[in-house]
């Protein structure tokens, strides 16, 4: 085969997994994470195939490789794993292997006592030489005199004698590394988008640094949020988000409960960004500096722990853009700029950017350098508020920007909307995204959706962050509720998914409802509150339970390690989370029912729990202390609300 | 939006189905038959989506389009269909419609009394306006003097006045002409095949043209074959399909139950091709001469059918490919060129072709050659023999290349290999393809399989052509059969798939087999071959009759819509064809066993056949005549083999 002249594919590459849109999307792992590999490879004839998958940073000449090996049906396997955070990409190489086809063919020709072996064996001395001289080629002169060697031995030695030769692990090793890839077939590559393992596993806590101090007549500042780090640091959260600390405008500003007067001492909705102060690079002045924010963000570092902004594009009537760039706004016939509005909604304290203006590359540009200047200032962490309602293709271009700059960025999706827009948000770059868990209250519902989330197509690019709360969402559920519905919607968040948050209060079991709404009374959105963030009644130690055990196990490190194991009572979920070795084994079971007692048989999957069924195992409950000493797929669990109303066993053998 | 800058994307368009492998294969259709295709679509934000399916003949720039709609969940569907042969790709566009948008938001503010309405009432006549003049540049002057007067209303008039014309039917079908597709937004093209219905709907008889007459002491001829065409049109097949007829080789000829040893009077296999007479454009000149075949071609034009040729890549050692294009085959150590193997077994008549040699363009060249060669002749279908053992890649450039010279060229694959493989060769543009039919005999097997060929993925692209047997294959289960199971196996195959094929000797139930083999005794392949084509016990008049229904009735001649239903009884399959308007319906009852009475309650799915279970129906047996009155869905049958083993059913009500 000439090495100038280009051949048609020799082999078929199809339906490789995992592959988004045949790789239009990326998928995305964690650094060092394993990623299986499967692929439909086959070509015409009795050829033997060699299979590689081969993968390379986005942008770099150097391919990593390792073999794939056929598992049935023409279907292949491979395995890798990246070693940096940034942009990858995978695909695969395949080519007719034809030193193991001649092998082959010469094993089956000497069992069959064929006559004319000898000039077969020619044939392989002819590969070998060929070999030898690539190995030369590529500097390799001890594996080429290796090869020549054997060479030889084909020409002239016996068939009879050479078969131990043939059948050498060692000769085939040599060989490998000297194949013939003239006629290799190449797959389209699929990106993979690689972060650090805080983008797969977090627990965060939100609160607003103007309330830091939980005093109603008085604004706090960022020196003032030291206690509540601590405080988080101590319930065991590594992630601290903070709704946006930027100028809140002045022009239309909602006052408290969201309604449409604000007095002078109303303080404003953190999301109306924008004053006379600045916009979104700039710091409300009444919380502090940026020499107070930047030493704040210093402060959680020291403590392990990372601030989280909120980015918002949301501008304010008195937002610095609309003096500057009115065209990157929507103007009304009469000159005026068009405020957010859902007829027959009007919200008058913001107006909506066009995203498609004709200035909308230098627009883009500008909204992209905010990140990038928060991300200057120690910031490694948004939750962007709202994105479905921003173009999706603005996102692709501002994470892949962003991550180009600093792959180490993670980004939360506040994105509650219809499920298509949710997904596409994950595939083109959102880290984390919020999810539906705050409204899936019944066992099959919270048994479908996990699921949906961790073992669907969508585990390859959605990882859902599980929130009981967030400022804007109070859910049924969750008001007027006794603690102990706090503490199972806890649980559930904590183990259910390996990131979960709560919105500060949470811990309080606040829970007053605005009157027929899924909203908080009094929130925090408008106005300064007043609380005790010691009060009696709270579940601070719970949660600091809950996220030792995240910590201690790697098991909980893991999305898409969830099984579901069947309980008889229809308000008792059972589920586990292993390590692919079942090193690290944790059963839940947990009641749903925060009032009444619940007992139930649970049947187990011991195969998924990597247990012998003939032998017994320990199960811990690493909340309460106890052992049991459990016996086949089949136990007994007694939950009640008031004493023990969940277990999460650590699972030995 | 100014028109020359670019954007970017503004509508996500997602998961477009039918697709195969991201658009790298075509999906196949026929002339006229409607496409269904659905999508996700949508966009940020509160925009309403006009979404156009838009489909062309590739190569062309004119674009046909038909509006998509909404189904629910971001899913989208649309329909097209394709007036001719050849190759077409479709799309999808999709745009933020914002003439639409301002009326849905126009009608919420007048409903929500919004005092600014009149500032409102402005952008929409900017729209109208803009819309006019998008007219009047594309010509319609017309349009655009009524466009500018409705923008005059909505400038002048009180807005409750203009309700009426905004809710026109009228203004926005005028609209819909002009829309601004600025900000739209394509999909990837997706292939299609456009074919001619007989590659949909086929019913295939092959015989060896050198056996025409049925005399074991004389060859037939090209002009002895006139009688057994008359035969097969009489039995109602379409498509005659002959072995190949090009010179046969001498060298290693094979002798009779392909022994390796040849006399003087054996005739040897047609698939080994080649002789001093000439190659794979010649014609074997004891069948006679290429003058003979195209008036064989044009009879059968005559009487509404066609002669069907084997393409088969087999070169014999005369073959003169061999002494012109040493290097087009595998040449051994010792300079001898390598034929066909699979170690210990060997096939001395037949030389390989190296697909993957130097010359390989000029090789593929001249293959490609011999196809167009006989579509010049006349022949338009060709039987491709054992197309898995050449380059995939190579059918995909031969299918594509012929394909542009004429569209109508149909090529079945004789792929009996692994899955994958068959697969891959439907997507790269087999019109049709032989299938594991032959060797489905359970009722679970047939269901199963005939689900998995109509309605999964495949049914986009791989049309299965079903055989009941081939020269190559006597299957057990016909293996000294009695005429009961040849008439099942038949009927099986004639209803289950719209195309089928028998091979000669199946209409007279010839089953002798050679000794623990699944092949014929004293096959053609090898040899003449002495037969009564009127032998008493024949099943001539059944066949006809089951070709009479396919041809009678349009349900028979769909592909994918096969639908089962249920029987009790193990060997009785259930199941029915229908045109999707429900004017024509097909029921077929079977019953596998060839031995004994089979009874059953059999339970329809009514909705499926279109039927309303508060009226009874009638089903009139096409074979055997009678009318009976059903109700409901469940109802008894019962079969008997030696009088009435099957039922097919034509519903009414």
């Amino acid at each position: 085969m000439s090495k100038t002249t280009p051949h048609a594919p020799t082999v078929v590459i199809d339906d490789i997994y995992p592959s988004l849109e045949g790789g239009r999307y990326p998928i995305k792992r964690v650094v060092d994470e394993p990623l299986t590999v499967t692929a439909d490879i086959f070509k015409d004839g009795h050829d033997v195939i060699t299979a590689m998958l081969k993968w390379r940073k986005a942008g770099t000449r150097r391919w990593f490789e390792s073999p794939m090996k056929l598992l049935e049906n023409d279907r292949w396997q491979g395995e890798c794993s990246f070693p940096a955070t940034g942009r990858w990409e995978f695909l695969i190489e395949a080519w007719p292997d034809s030193y193991r086809a001649w092998k082959k063919a010469f094993l089956a020709r000497w069992k069959g006592s064929d006559p004319e072996i000898g000039i077969e064996a020619l044939d392989g001395a002819r590969m070998l030489h060929e070999s030898a001289e690539r190995a030369r080629s590529a500097g390799s002169a001890e594996v080429a005199t290796q090869l020549e060697d054997c060479a030889s031995m084909l020409r002239t030695v016996a068939p009879s004698e050479i078969m131990d030769l043939l059948q050498s692990e060692e000769l085939q090793a040599l060989l490998d590394q000297q194949h013939d890839r003239d006629l290799g077939t190449f797959s389209r590559p699929q990106p993979v988008i690689v972060e650090r393992e805080r983008a797969r596993f977090s627990a965060w806590y939100e609160f607003f640094p103007r309330n830091a101090l939980g005093r109603a007549d008085k604004h706090s500042t960022f020196r003032d949020g030291l206690a509540r780090l601590d405080d988080a640091k101590e319930m065991g959260f590594d992630v601290i988000y903070f709704p946006p600390i930027h100028p809140i405008g002045e022009t239309n500003r909602k006052g408290k409960n969201n309604t449409l007067v604000a007095y002078a001492d109303d303080v404003g909705s953190p999301w109306a960004i924008g004053s006379k102060a600045g916009g979104h690079k700039s710091i409300e002045p009444a919380l502090g500096t940026m020499e107070d924010f930047v030493w704040l963000v210093g402060e959680a570092k020291e403590r392990g722990m990372e601030i989280a902004l909120d980015f918002a594009i949301n501008c304010a009537p008195d937002h610095p853009y609309v003096k500057d760039h009115p065209d990157w706004f929507y103007v009304r016939p009469d000159g005026s700029i068009r405020y957010a509005e859902n007829p027959p909604k009007k919200y008058q304290d913001i107006y909506p950017i066009n995203f498609h203006c004709d200035d909308w590359k230098n627009l883009w540009r500008e909204l992209i350098s905010i990140v990038l200047f928060w991300v200057e200032k120690g910031v490694k962490i948004f939750r962007v508020d709202n994105p479905h309602t921003k173009p999706v293709s603005f996102w692709e271009e501002l994470i892949a920007t962003v991550h180009r700059v600093d792959p180490e960025i993670i980004f939360l999706a506040e994105a509650f909307t219809a499920p298509k827009m949710m997904q596409v948000l994950g595939k083109v770059g959102f880290t984390q995204s919020y999810t539906y868990f705050t409204w899936r209250t019944h066992k099959h519902e919270l048994q479908a959706y996990a699921m949906e989330l961790s073992a669907s197509e969508m585990r390859w690019y959605y990882r859902g962050n599980f929130w009981p709360n967030t400022p804007d969402i109070l859910p049924h559920e969750l008001q007027n509720a006794p603690a102990s519905k706090f503490r199972i919607r806890a649980a559930l968040a904590a183990t259910l998914s390996s990131s979960w948050g709560i919105y500060s209060g949470y811990e309080l079991c606040e829970g007053k409802p605005l009157p027929g709404r899924e909203e908080y009374s009094d929130s925090e959105k408008f106005q300064l509150y007043s609380r005790d963030w010691d009060a009696p009644g709270n579940i601070k130690a719970f949660i600091r339970e809950l996220n030792r055990i995240r910590q201690n196990h790697p098991a909980m490190h893991l999305y898409d390690n969830l099984r579901f194991h069947h309980a008889d009572h229809d308000q008792i979920l059972c589920y586990s989370k292993c390590t692919p070795d079942f090193k690290d084994r944790i059963l839940c079971v947990m009641s749903l029912d925060a009032h009444n007692e619940a007992s139930s048989m649970v049947h187990l999957d011991l195969g998924a729990l990597g247990l012998d069924g003939s032998r017994p195992y320990q199960v811990t409950d690493l909340l309460h202390g106890h052992t049991y000493e459990w016996h086949g797929g089949s136990n007994y669990v007694s939950l009640n609300p008031h004493r023990v109303s969940m277990h999460v066993f650590e699972v030995k053998q």
